[in-house]
């Protein structure tokens, strides 16, 4: 497939700058871009590569300022990001689907599967199970007793869903990743910890996307929830009874403690922690490698640091934190040259 | 099934405080409490709920003094949590359990499978295998060759157990975790690494429960062991050789480098991170996020930090983190006016 | 089995300390040596055992200094460590090694498999795969359309690689890794996230070995690429468009965010964490835990802390980190100090 300039800008809604007959017919990166290839500038830190990119169109954002001659043809638009993201859906769209129920696939007899669903070999969907419409399940994907999947959801190989959890819809799971194994409960006693049954379950809502290898454990009681639209990236681990609102991003191997209640559009970076029974307020921002031991109340809190505080006066204290050797030699200087002068004065 | 406080009472050798006769027919939890459940209070951040629950029935702890009055009957017990626990488990005992060998599982012919075991779709046991009696393998699981699992041991949809390793009895070994990968042992060479090959096995003792998406590598020689009773969470790396003794805790996304020896009763709390080749005493408690870089002697020690030292100590200075640029400011105020007070005096 | 001291000090091409005629026949440590075990000594820390040790024949480092008696036979070779493993390669080359297709496996049509290959209980290999010879693909691995995997290599259970990817010659992949699971990349607009598809792939070259559950994500566009020889242990994230050079080792639970370029012979050890788009000069050292969010210019640069920076200058803050509650007890001394000298010399 071919298209010009013309015709992405105009399903894009952009504006041309250079030719509007150029064509491409494969997507690229603008570092290493080809000619027919067609690339974006989003990340500023990229912007050198658009001065000799040999892609033949880039979209770019519309208030980019050239600092210098382009040699391609570039569509500016609103969100150059968003752009290419809607050209890429497209393209991803018009693909050859996987269909049809594997003869090597297990659906239990009570199990309800819709139309239009992939379910692959070694597959197995339990008792009871309802599984929605255009839904794939790949491969060595188990669907556990009485588990509900959404309308257009996929399951990636090896994806393990304990009983009585819900997926929404339009839901992506991605490989060997766990929704339901019990939340980590005991209580001590004498003789050891006693495991505390968790007969609660996991909602996952509409619109969320799960990265490979991610444990999402079962409520002790009552849902841990994920809420619409939040997405997770890979080996993240959240426990029993967290709560987690729309929108909200959170970074791999990120960790939320027990019952902890994560608001909206919170974005918790990469490697981050976060403890129990605590709140965290719509909005906040979480740094990489952050460790959260108190509830957030204010919204938009930008925080860094283990333990996590605003992000700004983290950052003050780590450029001292460098200097402390030097600070510590000059303390101790001070110490003797106040006793020097002591001496001289009492003298 | 409805149950009445005396009856629950009577099978905890718990105190009534309010209705006998008051019935039960569902768990939930104390905050979100309706007529007709049973709840406990333990963690005193809760307390609060406790007089506007609209559970019917709390357990609560004996000694607990209430600030105000409660409209639910309560049950007190000697450790509330731990007697929730003890309902729980009756009531899960009492739960279907799943049966049988599914006709698309593999048992090896040299394979041994006890009495009452239940076996799911696509699960594969290897040659010369020993499975106990009522062992429950869900679908997807691997038992290699050689391997010994023992009696009740619960080995959750995707499990992965390389040849030769054993595990104990009632053990629970959830979704996708993997017990006895090589250890990562590489001998640096001209060529690159060279691969040392890993001929050792991993034994978990009886009672050991293992969360979701776990490693734990096999010994390079002789045996990685988990003693009885440990508790091992979410995402953890345990390495070759590593052994933890008996009623140990690990929380999610932990890790213990090669060859280190865990005590008995030790805590390691989230992301905390131990290297190699260090030995840690009985009843340590290793705070997140911790980096443990030195052997702790000390039965009961508690640490905090990256590196982890004395937690009192490391919090000591986590407050004067946060006031280092104050700290820097006075130092060079100080500096200056030393130096203005020098020169006045030497005039 | 049983060998001599002579065979193996030919074998090895060592210098024989003690009784050409001591047999072996078994592996142990040195540790927990036993008569008729073979052991080596090449980490320092456990040069005690080698006065104490049960073992009859001990591989030690040519150069190795004796503080005492030995009641073992020495083999003094160039590297103990390295001769140890060329013995356990050759032990364990010779055991029976899996071989056949199970007859409940799937191999699609379309897919090319070699000559000598294993392929297990419930595999998947999909569409136009293109599988080497004598490549082992153990129970309940996923091998999707057009994935390509070299001759040698070993796919252990529940591997799941996505459509497209590359796996070169001689590789190991431990159980439930993922290569090739979605990027994480989101365009953030106001009905929430929209996903960016990640239409790239992952290429593994030769002699590459990863851990289990590791996860590595496909590329947006391009590849995501570990160079010839590149370890990578248990656990780890390894993000879309990145790339690691050649024999570089990533241990436990590191994770690499999107695009950044590590380089040749790199060692980043556990739990570290690199921010994205930064590029790690060859050679570099990053210690546990640190957080590197710059790029590394210098080879050989060795680094620590989070955010990270020159090892021995972040180990000197980290000693007086310990002390700040002392120098903030002494700077507030000071101040008081040298206002009354102020005041007493103004009088």
């Amino acid at each position: 497939m071919e298209f010009t300039a013309q015709i992405i800008a105009d399903f894009l809604k952009g504006e041309i700058i250079g030719n509007p007959d150029e064509c491409v017919n494969t997507i690229c990166r603008i570092e290493e871009g080809s000619k027919g290839g067609l690339a974006f500038l989003s990340n500023p830190k990229y912007e050198k590569y658009l001065y000799t990119t040999q892609a033949s169109i880039v979209l770019v954002n519309k208030d980019l300022e050239l600092s210098e001659a382009v040699s391609c043809t570039l569509i500016r638009v609103a969100d150059a990001y968003q752009s290419f993201a809607s050209l890429l859906n497209l393209y991803q769209s018009q693909l050859p689907q996987k269909k049809g129920v594997a003869a090597n696939s297990t659906v239990e007899t009570s199990a309800k599967v819709g139309e239009g669903c992939y379910i692959g070999a070694y597959a197995y969907i339990g008792e009871n199970a309802v599984i929605g419409n255009n839904v794939k399940i790949y491969p060595q994907v188990y669907v556990g007793d009485s588990v509900v999947v959404g309308d257009n959801t996929t399951l990636y190989p090896g994806v393990k869903i304990y009983q009585d959890c819900k997926v929404g819809k339009n839901c992506i799971l991605h490989a060997s990743s766990v929704v339901g194994s019990d939340g980590f409960g005991f209580a001590p006693g004498e003789a050891g910890y006693q495991k505390i049954p968790q007969i609660g379950n996991v909602i996952i809502e509409d619109d969320v996307e799960i990265g490979s290898n991610v444990s999402i454990d079962r409520a002790a009681i009552g849902s841990t929830i994920l809420h619409k639209g939040t997405k997770v990236d890979n080996l993240v681990q959240i426990a029993h009874n967290v709560e987690i609102g729309e929108h909200t991003v959170v970074v791999a191997q990120s960790g939320i403690a027990g019952s902890t209640k994560v608001g909206k559009q919170v974005t918790i970076a990469a490697q981050a922690g976060l403890v129990g029974h605590i709140t965290i307020a719509d909005k906040t921002i979480i740094g990489a490698q952050a460790g959260v031991s108190n509830s957030v109340r204010t919204e938009g809190s930008v925080l860094l640091g283990s333990p996590a505080y605003d992000m700004k006066e983290t950052k003050k204290s780590m450029i001292i934190y460098r200097k402390l050797p030097e600070l510590y030699s000059k303390i101790n200087l001070l110490e003797k040259e106040l006793e020097a002068l002591k001496k001289q004065i009492g003298e």
